[in-house]
């Protein structure tokens, strides 16, 4: 009952390990190595894997997409406006322990609630958000 | 005796729980769930809230900002303008172990002198501004 | 419908104001200001006091002690035998950004699942126990 | 042929994926929740996922442990007796962006070099070397 609970709420493992690997098969598809990271509703890493190729700026830079992409509750992408300079938000990106405004975290939404995200790097910022919105709707497209 | 000295250098607990709670009030007034921080003369948490559906990125802007709000002696939206490239103070944010420069930061003063500050965070700029210029003047608009 | 999802795996904040006003009174009842965080079930900050009198240190020893309680899944009481010097956790309190291994932080549970802790600091480790247990059963115990 | 170089010097991540899952399956075996991280010759992650029920401190120490075999050459059990006080190495956990001193990290070698490690943490200090011993020897066991 309680895994019930904690299941409705957050991602669980086997979950995150879908979306990680629906991640990595669309980095493959598209022939972009990649730092793929998913982390649960509060922000903690629940799996992650970069694979051969991918540079290593992107271990730290993808685990912070999604982090960001929970803190904010939005996807990193639509950030990038909002903290140019003379923007609303700029500077934004040194609260919080480090956040990540370029493209590429995005949340995870089950029956309208973030139950966790998923950050990506090591492409570019259009390949990023495509590989990330690929795993982000893993489990909606799964016929698992 | 030493009360009433506290008392006109710096905000008491019961005054900043007094302050968060008609800024929790005016939040829910305008429809937007926040973080609010209220903060002594020396820039050290006194009382926090989050409201449900405010985005946890705020939990750390909203101190920041009354942080900020102290140390400069200034609402945090007059930094704006100065930290933008070119401007005087650029590169401000990076300092002091981290500042705010968007607007939500505001000192509360009495008699003409800083003894506290509040920060808000979560909404539009505008919004955090509105509900911070309403806590800050808590004590003066009471009828306690 | 969201709502309650989110309501049944973590702490709302009018629970965690709740759980706060619970443990501010029972400090006032042993006569030891103190500082009282609540936390979510991901560690992240919903409510906080620092009463007057109490030791600014705690500010951050408090919210400390909350967020270990999370991240241990364990009153941080437990932790003081397992990190002494030749013990099996030697070392732990310099992992995770910094946690806090003596009591006053204690997980606060529904239906067996953590939905949050409260760290509570200033006192002597026995108050601040004392402090942080009531406030932490302060859900159970409310007639609401 | 740079990849065949890379292969004799670090873990590729299809290795690294092998790895974790030799340590995942351990860890169901003994009925441990755990965070399992494997980390590259330059300590570097390549490959991590946290179980349901596993603590989340252990996502920070799990990973440290990999990092620390690394940094040492050695499995981060041998250093518990040599930084108790009064013991040579007192004090070394506080270097290198911090280290994790207590067993669950363990290098990964081919042909007597190390060419990765493995970090594991959540369980008893005796269950994280464990697991920990039985995924650094994943891929001399495999018949893949």
């Amino acid at each position: 009952m309680s895994e019930s609970l904690t299941s409705a709420a957050s991602l669980t493992f086997s979950e995150a390990q879908r979306i990680l690997a629906v991640g990595l098969a669309k980095a493959e598809e598209i022939g972009q190595p990649m730092n793929i990271a998913v982390v649960d509703a509060g922000g903690h890493l629940l799996a992650f894997g970069r694979q051969d190729g991918a540079i290593k700026v992107s271990i730290d830079i993808s685990q912070r997409k999604a982090r960001t992409a929970i803190l904010m509750e939005l996807p990193t992408a639509a950030l990038m406006p909002l903290v140019q300079p003379g923007a609303e938000l700029y500077g934004l990106e040194h609260t919080s322990g480090g956040l990540v405004a370029f493209g590429g975290g995005v949340p995870i939404t089950r029956n309208g609630t973030i139950i966790g995200a998923v950050g990506v790097s090591a492409g570019s910022v259009d390949q990023d958000v495509t590989v990330a919105e690929a795993a982000a709707v893993a489990l909606e497209t799964a016929t698992v």
